[in-house]
């Protein structure tokens, strides 16, 4: 066998001792949250049929999506299909339905459509359910995007109520400030109201166009976005009855105002407005507060437009205002999720947390808390067979008080010990030479601070037993 | 897009709500033992580089690797290899190095060994690692054997001492007793026990071959045995010379003494039995019990083989004798982990837990908690607008002691909200009627007993804090 030297393949990546840590810390505090608010977890497989997957994501996304190879003598399939159909022509497109049937999921959406399907007779409705694993897409790899990642992802489906939706608020103000963030906003907006806005400038099949524009005011001002409209499609006078609403000014009650004034002649538009009101209703009976009273953390941005095409009512997107970094969540209403496995009728909405991100902004803010750390507790020295004989029940007894406890496993001068609780971040060290034998009272050593002080075995079962 | 009845691939699962919680029980069970004993976690990408996996699990191994497709247009990258090399001929094993490079893991030790080398700097050795993570096999799928599937392992490198190979039978023993088993055998051998064996009776180029055949001892008896060892090419010399070392009776000191009797002109049978020794040793210093008093849970089995053209020295495999199960765990210690990859030198050992037959036990035996059938403890029933603005600042108040609670989201019949309850396990329901609003006493259903009483929210919360 060659030794080359190994590598893991590119868009991927290890997580170390210190990584899970933090990453099961994010998870967990999400987890929690999600739980509290009805949430219960599902997993579903990796693979999926390639037929599943297939035309869900858009023809740029089906070429993202991870292939696996059939298992067996995939290529004898081949031959019998070229003996068959002597015009086959051999190509990529017209061979990958004869050597590959199964695929890696490309997001946790469409897998869960497909579990709602299959399990509607197992399921209470309205069915809120939280997923947390890895989804696969093989785009080219950059900074911050990877071929594997995590999503965590909450929704329900089955309920039209827009008591969900302000859940869905709440569930990401606690998680978050769980975290340690403290400044965030969380932006709401209604695919309706977008709607409605195409209809009242009479261009309502240019909505997409008119909302990949608007999306960008942040990026590129309000002069770029009045280009980008023109080259789409729209006309300066379509532009300015456009501009009054983009550049909406003022509080959120007096915005939706506004554009209850200028969308009064939309229905779908006036329909948008009264879900966003009705959420802030439940939001206030939630929490007391008033729209006013939510402004620190909900903001309606009427620009938010964000994956359109699947979205039907409520559009979410969360930022924090801490650091400099694309979304940390986002989300909204789907109606007839499951439609596309034949199961019409069943509203959906739901949200995401972008776990790699929310990583690298705890990371940035210095918001991991120091247990995260920590995994050992106590690392006992070993110099000798009799010191580690006598080391024995010691450790035994750390354990029975569920005090994560380690022996160094054999002799070994004391620098490459304390090195080696160095390296672990292993907070304190209990030495055990001939002096500790003979008085039974250890020496416990505090990394950390450096110092050292004598300690008897039940003292120190004390000390970490809380 | 038709509506195929959607399903998952062959061999794979979906895991349900409730399916969900047993598992993270058991894993988190398992999980905990692990740190406890300074494992720590680590987690490597589903995918791995072909090379990586390739020729690690033999020839029948390789075929049961799921391999990834390229992406893009990987029938042109076959058609040019063709044009350069006319005579290249088409089949399933000369196109698989060009149209994949990556595949699924099949196990986390080869990863594993693939990440220590990786990291070989920015470790502290002895590494103690564990990893809960899903591998994939192309296997035939029965019951029981699934093509994703989890595997629970943890390891540790860099160390010869036989205190990690005590440690492994007291985490098993920790483990297997928090998930509420009471009956269970940890059996242990040496392969070093097994060459000394084959050594003495001077066929020791047929280890491998003695130990296929007396490892069916349990299935075929001594008969059976003894006639595939003479298929083998064993004479019935050796054979006379191998029954009493089969047949081994008594205590695990006194085969321990016979063994020593047998072997003693074998070197490395005595080297084994040492090894055996010197855990015990290990396993009494910290237990305090005798090797007798460990007979209720640990045994010395030499017709144990398990793996053997991995393991050199101890070998364990575990079982319950409360339910008719293949082993639920297994491992050992394997020299020279990481020369696969070019770091030579570096000893391991490691155990696994069968998280699946783990499962499957614990249903069978009722052990899970009943803890892990809930997770919402509350749902709040919705009649009307006005119980359900009455109920907002409930849930709210529940929440924020931490007790998960639902408002059910829309008005409906209170048969329906009862059986949405009953359907998720939620065990108490809060009814919000009239009465309620007007009085403020709210009604607390125990959908189990199926009694009422009245309470207030102070009272509520009281008895769901704790």
């Amino acid at each position: 066998m060659a030794n080359i030297k190994p590598s893991v393949p590119k868009g991927t990546r290890d997580f170390s001792p210190s990584e899970m840590v933090k990453r099961n810390y994010i998870f967990q505090t999400i987890s929690t949250v999600f739980r509290k608010y009805g949430y219960q977890e599902i997993q579903t497989p990796s693979m999926e049929n390639l037929s599943t997957l297939t035309g869900k994501y858009g023809e740029e996304g089906d070429k993202l999506i991870f292939k696996i190879l059939n298992s067996g003598d995939f290529w004898s399939d081949a031959d019998k299909k070229k003996q068959k159909t002597p015009d086959f022509d051999y190509s990529s497109k017209s061979l990958l339905p004869i050597i590959s049937e199964k695929a890696l999921r490309y997001d946790l959406t469409v897998p869960f459509a497909r579990y709602v399907v299959m399990h509607q007779n197992e399921i209470s409705f309205p069915f809120k359910r939280f997923q947390i694993q890895p989804v696969w897409r093989a785009d080219r790899p950059q900074k911050g995007r990877y071929r594997e990642f995590y999503q965590c992802d909450a929704d329900v489906v089955g309920s039209e109520s827009l008591l969900n939706e302000a859940e869905f608020v709440l569930i990401y103000k606690e998680a978050l400030s769980l975290l340690g963030l403290k400044d965030f906003t969380i932006k709401i907006n209604n695919r309706k109201i977008l709607s409605g806005i195409a209809e009242i400038i009479g261009k309502p099949k240019l909505i997409v166009d008119m909302t990949v524009a608007i999306d960008k005011l942040d990026k590129i001002g309000i002069d770029g976005v009045t280009k980008e409209l023109i080259e789409r499609g729209f006309s300066p006078e379509d532009i300015e009855k456009l501009k009054p609403v983009i550049l909406l000014q003022g509080s959120t009650l007096e915005k939706l105002e506004q554009l209850k004034a200028v969308l009064s002649s939309s229905e779908t538009g006036l329909k948008g407005i009264s879900e966003i009101e009705s959420i802030l209703g439940y939001l206030k009976g939630l929490t007391k507060l008033s729209a006013e009273g939510m402004s620190s953390f909900l903001e309606l941005d009427i620009t938010l437009a964000r994956g359109l095409n699947y979205y039907t009512g409520a559009i979410f997107e969360v930022k924090t205002n801490e650091v400099a970094m694309g979304s940390i969540g986002g989300g909204g209403r789907y109606d007839d999720l499951t439609g596309m496995f034949g199961l019409k009728g069943l509203t959906g909405a739901g949200i995401s947390f972008g776990a790699d991100r929310i990583y690298d902004v705890l990371e940035e803010l210095n918001l991991f808390p120091e247990s995260t750390s920590e995994t050992t507790k106590l690392l006992i020295t070993n110099f000798d067979t009799e010191a580690e004989m006598y080391a024995l029940p010691i450790i035994q007894a750390l354990r029975e008080q569920n005090i994560a406890a380690e022996l160094y496993p054999a002799a070994a001068k004391l620098k490459k010990q304390l090195s080696y609780a160095d390296g672990k971040s292993i907070p304190y060290v209990v030495l055990i030479g001939s002096d500790e034998m003979q008085t039974g009272e250890l020496t416990l050593k505090d990394m950390q601070a450096g110092t050292q002080e004598k300690i008897s075995l039940e003292a120190l079962i004390q000390k970490f037993k809380n």
